[in-house]
């Protein structure tokens, strides 16, 4: 049976002799119970290996880790020139984000982590199984070794399944971008307590609750490529509204005419953003500020350290639109640019903002949809949870994410901004980087995760 | 027939009613007469409209067209730290590059212009029908409109057949693209003294020949997915000696190693290079040097002005080493990592280098295979000649590209920086941006020129 093939019926198995759900409900409630920590603010002074620099950037004295710096961005939005200045966190580090898959029973299970990190709103959180930064996994800093990364890092142990560089945050980090592998291991694998193998199905329905399922967990699970082939067979779209080159040739119309011109300066030049001893902030209120944390955990064992962590102003919002079109499911994707991305636009929910931001103003000045995602009937909403964003450098930074069905009185429009693409198309594109966005790929991975099959189904047209 | 099939029948087309080769030759030879112009180096200080800012970047007073910057780079290489500082092209402007293209006798033909540039070696050199930056075409710069740009902007007056972005000189240029683009003319398009109807295949067999056939033009030719539907077919790569994932897998395992960070830096701050009141240059003469000059331009009008231009301090070598495996045709590529690549690594020649930089270094020093494409035998050079690269940019900067082809007794080994890549996988690639880079792209239009259907029997492991 073909690897994706053996992954789909992964995502039906909703229970799993190895890991029952029962059991898995206990470990997972046994380790928020006994992995606590405090986070504190503390003022940028108290911060231990951290400084401001001549630029004003705020840096770690090794160089490496990442810093916060200043960013200036021009890019022609809707023929009218836009020009800003923010903080922006630079990590040039490509990290890992990886699943270890084995076959257990006939059936491939995930090896997932019970992991904190001290900007999460729930302690722990189900991540991958491994989450490792470079640093982390070449021991540049003295940390104990990553556990299980053998599978993950050359040589490997162990089968490649997925491996490309996904986009994060662009509002909020420069080109930042990390390794989302799926990798099949060959022979045995330790056990670990922090650890358990779970169902793709088990963890789609971990993540119909609140803030279980992390985000990195969230990105890799996108990326699988599941129940896509039927649809995408020969790069055909099959029942697509629009063909891939069409897709793609949009948003290269988008890219050629939004002309993003990004360039680092220094962190004290950035306009309309003030550094208090504990805050770098903007002057009204918006977005988010950098703030400078204590961390002190007890677990099996007792770890104290300080970082800054960026701190959005309030709970974001990340929608799909959603309809059938000629029996097949498609989302209405937006081309979005941010002052981060790599590359000028990305394909992003149909919604993504902050909402209490957006409700200051008139309606006419409203992001699109916006009413359409925030007002639907119950009976509409596919998807409703809120989920955590990365919890090692942002601080309680959640959003949540909402899939809203229409009917065919939703037009099928040509806004130059947006485009119906089927679910299938918008999977396929992840096998290359940099076309679909963090948020986007969180609300995949959500659209597959509600109705095991559906996804299936749609592939169909059914 | 499909748009690619009707292509391919262009390529077969090696002579035209529409413009036979022989009244070509004609046109072309007094184009090339008429179209005399004269450049001169001058000193920084009599450039019209461009000065060195307080960085000692040089920029034009109206803040468009291009800068020559600084850029600091660092890269994890074969395990070791590398780091560097350049001057760099720093040129935000998406331009089109878009070949027009329609039926004459059953016959697609394409709209090549004959296109004077300040740089070019041999004055006149063949053109897309549209090269224009963005300042050209929206007419930011006072100039004439741009002949034939209704088939390119929008709305424009035509069928897209390929649209993508694609990377210039990553040495040279920092994160420059340029958008190619084959549209097919719906109605009458109007004759114009300048511009002439060609086939694929007559601008192949055009290619034989030394700086006939201008980069722009090269990269498009390299764009239409000639022939490779039939080995692509189901983004299955029949008989090609690595499936797409694991190519790719390759590709993002050698980005996530190398770890690129660029950093803009002021041009005056650039290490090991001197500026001079007329050159910037290398302390050892290496690479090359920013130079002024003054174009006078005599045609049908006379022009005349000043500009900046990069010139290299030798001809370059791009190659190819190719050979059949299990019947299909595979070209071996490299990773490779320029200063102001968009991704910290693109599809490469086998062989790029500055030959006689490399012939001063010990036998152990130099570019794997280089020994293969220099001292390679007559017969087995499927293609040499020599190409320049872009002349509104470049002084005099030429490329010698050579193809060689190998048999079996040449290994098909696992060096890490290269892959055997089937002719068809490489041409695929060529639907998303930033995977191959512009010598590898001017390779591939020359290997498909040399044998009109041999790329075609490729795919048929022929």
């Amino acid at each position: 049976m073909s690897a994706i093939r053996r992954l789909e019926e992964s995502a039906r198995a909703l229970d799993s002799s190895v890991t029952p759900n029962d059991a898995f409900r206990e470990w997972f409630a046994e380790q928020r119970r006994t992995n606590r920590y405090a986070v504190d603010r503390i003022p940028f002074a108290d911060l231990v290996g951290w400084r401001f620099d001549d630029d004003g950037d705020l840096v770690h004295e090794t160089g490496r880790f990442f810093s916060v710096e200043g960013l200036r961005v021009r890019t022609a939005w809707e023929g009218r020139d836009a020009s800003w200045s923010q903080p922006i966190i630079n990590q040039p580090e490509v990290g890992i984000l990886g699943i270890l898959v084995k076959e257990f029973d006939g059936v491939l299970h995930c090896l997932m982590q019970a992991k904190m990190e001290p900007g999460n709103l729930d302690t722990v959180q189900l991540s991958p199984t491994v989450q490792a930064t470079r640093s982390n996994y070449t021991g540049a800093h003295r940390g104990a070794p990553v556990r299980y990364i053998e599978y993950f890092a050359p040589p490997r142990r162990g089968r490649v399944l997925y491996d490309s560089l996904q986009s994060e945050q662009g509002a909020w980090f420069l080109r930042k971008r990390n390794r989302n592998m799926v990798v099949e291991a060959t022979g045995d694998v330790p056990d670990h307590e922090d650890f358990r193998w779970l169902t793709i199905g088990q963890i789609h329905q971990l993540l119909q609750q609140d803030n279980v399922v992390n985000m990195d967990a969230r990105t890799v699970l996108a990326c699988i490529p599941l129940f896509a082939q039927e649809e995408q067979e020969g790069g055909a779209p099959h029942g697509a509204l629009h063909t891939d080159d069409e897709v793609l040739g949009w948003l290269t119309e988008t890219k050629a005419c939004r002309e993003l011109v990004q360039r680092s300066i220094p962190l004290s030049a950035v306009e309309r953003w003030y550094r208090t001893e504990d805050e770098i902030g903007h002057e009204e209120g918006r977005h988010f500020t950098v703030v400078a944390a204590s961390v002190r955990a007890t677990g099996r064992e007792v770890t104290q350290w300080t970082q800054p962590l960026l701190a959005p102003v309030e709970q974001g919002l990340a929608a799909f639109v959603t309809r059938r079109i000629g029996g097949v499911r498609h989302v209405l994707v937006r081309a979005e640019t941010e002052a981060g991305v790599l590359d000028v636009a990305e394909l992003a929910p149909t919604v993504q903002c902050l909402p209490e931001q957006v409700r200051g103003l008139p309606p006419g000045a409203r992001p699109r949809y916006f009413d359409v995602v925030t007002a639907a009937a119950p009976s509409r909403v596919l998807y409703d949870a809120v989920q955590s964003e990365e919890g090692g450098r942002f601080h309680h930074a959640d959003n949540r994410y909402r899939i809203v069905e229409v009917g065919e009185e939703f037009p099928v429009g040509t806004d130059p901004d947006f485009r119906w693409v089927s679910v299938g198309q918008l999977a396929g594109l992840l096998r290359h980087s940099n076309y679909v966005n963090i948020q986007a790929r969180t609300l995949l991975a959500c659209l597959r995760s509600r109705s095991r099959g559906e996804g299936r189904g749609a592939g169909h047209g059914g």
